[in-house]
């Protein structure tokens, strides 16, 4: 993959007219991002050398990469990406947490436990309206209603919002009340959604599907980068392997290759990936130790009663304690990496 | 899973109310399948007995299920399913061959390869008009144009078409074009997709998801059933492995499986499963040496030019020579189950 | 891997020479092969061209192979490997037929179920005395006196009788009694054990291991052959995955890969590749389609009482059906193969 | 599983009685621990209720458990098991950090890279003598003369020393220079093995196969436990699945797990489990995050001249920095597990 980079003072015609020449030259153009500040830039592929792109399209530089996903490389941007979230979370300051249960439920019940989880230090909230299960006779969540119930969350409690959305028109209506929208694990490779989510302006938290791979996931990020949107959080929520002991496996080497290889934010999901709740601060705490961003984490005020997911959720008391934990964690190995540099 | 099956004769009101006592006696209930010729059948889950639901419903039968797919499975229909083609195929008698490239490129290339997979001996011919392409700078399909071109190929070989779909928005616009509505292995688990496909009235081949169970198909595809549409054909098209020498692990256990469990058809894709051409007659006949009804294979006329899959792509002589074998090797395995039954 | 060869006039004194002088241009030598009939072949690797090692060594050609298994290669065998078994198989005129209990339980047991094998059809016996059990609380099998109730069964039945070693000194001990020495799954890459058995001169059934690569398992054969004994069967018996339908999942592709890589006759073990009874048939009618020279099926009189894996094992009566249409598509098969080489 | 539970004065007398009536009665009897300061334990299984076992046995205690690894589970015994190291490791006081090279190349090398690892902060030193490589043409390792070295290694640091062992042949070659036997992930279940080094007096070090479950994990234990030697230690080094970014996929999940399930320690090989240096310093340190009792790691004085796996062994400047970090992540995660409890 090849990124003309152009000045920020290059006219549409004079475009125009290089994405012409390129395409004289068997060049294939694929997308032009003008979200830098001090550049517009051309994503195309071509087997011509850099002397010739650059003669051709008038462009001032060419940035080559091995990878396809070259907009989620760190050859295209070294520095992390920021996400912001109404000033809940600064990228390096401290891990993104975000808590909560599987399933809205009720009205009360998603407000009780937001009140509880923003009291155990969480940053974000999260809870599902619309569920995408294996099977159809299981609960299928209550829908646009639960979305309405997180908007009030944020009101309540300040908390930003996220919930997962399985097509482009959920994704449009969520985009009105939910300030994060999730893609899931089943859905990683839905084109037409990642499309979708490229062309609004909320973060997307996208998981790794249970069998991607991370070039697969990175790739996935990537359709919703070439869109525009550029506020991708990436999660690693466990891979399906031969073990039955959990639910799936976490895949804590993901952690240090998502990280070398993306500027994305990083975030590990110990709730799916292990199916216990009795595993959930050990592998929280590996996978801040790993160099993790955050956590998205399953929490009830009363886990054996949650409609869905009950035994890999843990307590509001559990998770005030692996918050608090998470917290120092992060903080050490944050300052022995500083240590590295110095 | 518990369904409670009501005489055709019964009223509109005689439902309603018998649906108001299951639920007083804290009964689920799921779906009412209006379509056997002789009956109206209620899913539903419960914890009363049999004595307690036929007293409180006024239906005329009782069946449970171990299972959750329990309208795809052999408990609720021992016979297996036919899936009208038009009269292209008939289940039990030959094999369902379908064939075609992975992707339709133009219209010429696609009426040659139909007129040579017509000739070749298929039953129905497939091309992918929407992509879902791992990378969003590979070739993401031709659209909609590209199911045009297949009514062409229909109308000009009298042969069904079959190409997949990626959301409800183009199901309903392939519809319009095609046959048989394809569901790709990273849709397998799309919830709005599957619903939406439930209420069409157009065959949909299910392919399984590269990592799910055999059991996560069957309810996949009770997902579609349970919306209506009762013409589900299944495809085990390769499963996600270790094993780095083929693209993909084609799960043989699966057919045999699937066949024990479900009446809805199996059909085998041996060209993802291995990604490997000369892999391909000889997966060929292991799947219907195993119970498979049927196969779609990826045929060009030039497979080394194709456009995308051009490495497990058969050429037409090959994919000639194939389909007469696979028909002796399916006639064999069919006249010694006969014997077996006498 | 490079093999330089000789012809079979070659002395030792010039072989000797040969050697130092490869050395001296820093070649590594692996191994001597003085079993063909028509030369004598070094095995060995280097960075020097063809004219160099020619002049070198003396060497009458040199042959190049990209993989590592260059024994077990096509690229120095074409011609398929025949196993002799006291005349009772012979490769491509029929499939290998290998039937008996998981353990030898008794001398009354193994020869009333060896009597019966041996009618429905079997070219082989077999039958566990040493058993590698997961849990050191399950039956362990009877030991040596396995072997002789084996040698038994030989006597009566004139079959071939094949076991499990687990250690070099188990091959001794078994080469005395056994016909065909048998290396699990658990034991493919057990290096002093496949070392130890290249140097006997019974032919060995090597299974792949649950997690092993078929590459992997052509480099465990090319331990054995590089030993010296060239009477190898490779068998395939089921991989772990994430399906938990069955025990294992039946690797098929590997049939028609390790048929492409391999000289050596490919077995299938559909007992431990499903796990269940029900599919033993349609697995074994699919590895020979696929290509496969042969099976090996756990074979009871009484499979609900056997000691250990009674839920994969078949009757005498299933088995002896299954033998026949076995024979049917292998003929099938074979008969279409022959056509297009016409 | 059973045990009954004697008192240290039982007589040899009585307890043959025991035997014979428990056999009465249709118990299966396993092995005897004659171990414990205070009991004699007899392993068993019956279908005879505790009084029943107590009035035949005299045994004065009846412990159940429902996994087969019984004298390895927290059930047995719940505090952790310590594993002398000639005073090199207290079990909680700090992790175990073993650090070496893959191979034991030759002397000079091997007490280099020994010194050097030792003022690095390890505990003990790894380096291996026999290789059981997937190649036959692969370096196989120096042999009996690398143990020779490993021993003067001890001598000249005061490390204990670690090596592989194969066969039981080579586990008592090596019992005479080694202070700690490894087994490696390919002969996890080589029964004969398993059964030698549960007859000697050395720790084992216990390598997870590379698709064993943790249940077969803690069974292979079990077979060395149940031979008399209770010195095993647990190593998770990576699981094989689909992922090919990095060498395997460090299953984090098992750390929690086997800590919850068995008294015996834990480590992490984070060198194997990514292949990829990069990745070793965040793979240990989440290993000790997740509770991990310490780490094996490949270091090489100069890790690219490395004569076997180069690529995933840091260099010594790297492996001390690793030390400090891992200690304090220990120190850190310790005192919060501690103030848990208060």
């Amino acid at each position: 993959m090849i990124i003309l980079r152009f000045p920020k003072s290059v006219t549409k015609k004079e475009l125009t007219q290089a994405l012409a020449r390129l395409k004289s030259i068997h060049s294939d153009v694929y997308a032009i991002n003008r979200e830098r500040q001090d550049s517009i830039d051309v994503i195309c592929d071509s087997d011509a050398d850099d002397d010739k792109l650059l003669k051709m399209s008038g462009a001032i530089a060419v940035l080559r990469s091995q990878v396809s996903y070259i907009l989620a490389s760190r050859a295209y941007q070294n520095v992390g990406t920021d996400i912001p979230l109404s000033g809940h979370w600064q990228r390096g300051a401290a891990p993104l947490i975000i808590g909560g249960p599987c399933s809205v439920e009720d009205r009360v019940q998603v407000l009780e436990i937001a009140h509880a989880v923003h009291e155990a230090g969480a940053d974000a909230f999260r809870g599902g309206a619309f569920k995408p299960r294996t099977s159809p006779y299981a609960f299928q969540g209550i829908g646009k209603k639960g979305y309405e119930y997180l908007a009030e969350v944020r009101a309540q409690t300040g908390l930003p919002v996220i919930s997962e959305v399985m097509s482009a028109e959920q994704a449009h209506i969520a985009s009105e009340y939910i300030d994060v929208l999730q893609v899931g694990a089943r859905n990683m490779q839905n084109v037409p959604l990642l499309n979708a989510l490229g062309k609004l302006s909320k973060p997307v938290l996208l998981k790794r599907g249970f069998s991607a791979t991370t070039e697969e996931l990175l790739l996935s990020a990537e359709y919703i980068l070439r869109n525009g949107n550029r506020q991708v959080l990436l999660c690693e929520r466990g891979i399906r392997t031969f073990e039955t002991e959990t639910r799936f496996t976490f895949d804590i080497n993901a952690v240090p290759a998502l990280k070398e290889k993306s500027h994305l934010p990083v975030l590990g999901d110990p709730s799916h990936a292990t199916g216990k709740r009795n595993y959930v601060e050990s592998i929280s705490l590996a996978a801040i130790a790993a160099g993790a961003d955050g956590l998205i984490i399953e929490v009830h005020t009363d886990p054996d009663s949650a409609i869905s997911d009950g035994p890999q959720t843990v307590s509001v008391e559990a998770f005030a304690r692996l918050v608090k934990k998470v917290k120092k964690v992060y903080a050490l190995v944050k300052s022995m990496r500083r240590a590295d540099d110095l």
